[in-house]
């Protein structure tokens, strides 16, 4: 598609924000129907930079450990370094690479995004962390003529303990929402999230998967909207069911053990992969503390660990080395 | 300097990995002098590339909550990635960029580096956290004449509650060390150390800093050689009686969660920054496990954390935001 002009442009930026911002409440409330605690709400800006958000988090719930769900509204600049980050190959934005450096140049470049990130790390580790994240991104020349725009997002579950119900369960209900609109989606979008939460240098996944895209524009921008809107809803439906069934199971100290380490493998995914950690910690005066409080309350890095062969641990070791068909 | 030919080349090279295998059995025997359970070894290779290492780890000591003291001797051919990682402003080591990925052009170059790598992080919250690196790099063309050379590593400290008197003290023995060859390699090596372990997106060095310096091929290889022994024994000289000293020293649940919260900013260091994370990782054929040796047992992410006024907490983190002159 190409990129679209003003102001269908400011448009679809206005939706998706009004989206991100509606979205950001009931999830909120979803989750606090599971939790005897409140989350908290920080607004900040991005100083003379432009844009702000708004930090919904917990910590030390009765249910969950730590958790937040962010609403980010950044427009300005973009660094090289920046561009390098959040690029997967965005085609429509080509830009010269400067010897030098390695890095796009990236002069006059303007640029608006959008997005809603969240974790939540329950503290029971028979209840699997999760992430969900929709965004949206526009670019500009120099000369204010738009440039490209996409969508990004996705949604996917960690578990220190592997339930193949769960598992099923939260896959088939993306599913769900996706084949309403095209049926070939969740087939790429999972297989885009079995590559895309990948621990490279552990030959591991996060956990086990679910959805990922970026540079999405090959459909009309209105259709992704509400391919992003069915996304946050079918993750409610999906999530807030395995928290009820799990949040007060019995576990062992040697459980929550397994599942710090489970969450040091979790840090190393976000720190070293993750494009969004990367693209935010790149944006000048970007809010350090709403892009990392995706990191555990507690992780773990013990020497050589390998689970006993047979155990629970070395079943969800297997699901995360060999991606499996959920749905 | 110029690149070394065969056999001063080889010369070096083997005197490097004789240096490096001596202190690590040095290094393990003085840290064993403060902890009441013995270091293992465990020997690997790099499969069907070249060289191997043997690593000496502890874990759950007395003294000692996790720490491992690895040497590697590796060779073969570099990926792009690697080159990337490990280069610094490596003057002589001038490769194309390839357009296409912004990484530098490798076909055919051949690299050989062997180095000592150390992390301790001590159980006691009053005891600093500790790190050692030297290095020794060679490169070839690929019609096997010497393309360049050099050393680089250094030492440092990372403590979770300041005692002036140890900063000063660990700076002092490694100044110490550096003036006996030149004295104007400690200013050097302590304000590149300031800015190498600089945690950029927190604004927070990761410790009170040390020494540190990469590239160098200045001086004669036999001198540099004869720095990092001296450097080698500066860090035993000045380690073991701080650990001696603070080992035993009470401390409180909340001290304990504090050390937890330094640890998660030393993770933060060095999965994104550190220099030899990001070489070892992109490295065909390395070992993952001696290379994540370095991340602690305990370590702690809580949101929007800040230490309150006038506490010892603050004092550190002004520490590491103003780097001061220890020596």
């Amino acid at each position: 598609m190409p990129a679209p002009v003003d102001p269908t442009n400011l448009s679809i930026r206005q939706k998706m924000e009004e989206l991100i911002r509606r979205k950001q409440k009931e999830i909120v409330a979803a989750l606090e129907t599971q939790e005897g605690n409140k989350f908290r709400a920080d607004t900040w800006s991005r100083g003379n930079d432009g844009g702000g958000g708004t930090s919904c988090v917990i910590q030390n719930g009765t249910t969950i450990e730590k958790g937040g769900c962010n609403v980010s509204v950044v427009h300005g600049t973009l660094t090289p370094e920046a561009i390098k980050a959040m690029k997967n190959d965005h085609k429509d934005l080509n830009l010269p690479i400067d010897e030098a450096t390695g890095l796009p140049k990236t002069d006059g470049v303007k640029f608006f995004a959008c997005g809603l990130s969240m974790v939540i790390h329950p503290h029971n580790p028979h209840c699997p962390t999760t992430h969900l994240n929709y965004r949206y991104f526009e670019t500009w020349n120099p000369d204010g003529t738009p440039q490209t725009w996409w969508f990004g997002g996705g949604a996917d579950l960690t578990p220190s303990y592997l339930y193949d119900e769960d598992a099923e369960f939260f896959h088939k209900t993306h599913k769900d929402a996706l084949d309403k609109h095209d049926k070939e989606l969740y087939p790429r979008f999972k297989k885009w999230a079995d590559k895309y939460y990948l621990i490279t240098h552990r030959g591991e996944t996060r956990g086990i998967g679910g959805t990922f895209f970026d540079d999405f524009n090959e459909k009309d921008p209105e259709e992704i909207l509400k391919i992003c809107e069915d996304g946050f809803d079918a993750w409610i439906a999906s999530y807030i069911p395995i928290v009820a069934k799990r949040k007060d199971m019995e576990f062992t100290e040697e459980q929550k053990q397994w599942q710090a380490i489970r969450r040091g493998r979790y840090v190393e995914f976000n720190i070293m992969y993750d494009r969004g950690t990367q693209f935010g910690l790149r944006t000048p005066g970007s809010r350090v503390e709403s892009i990392m409080m995706t990191l555990p309350v507690h992780a773990s890095w013990l020497y050589d660990h390998h689970p006993a062969p047979g155990s629970e641990e070395e079943r969800l070791i297997k699901a995360t080395t060999v991606p499996r068909e959920w749905a």
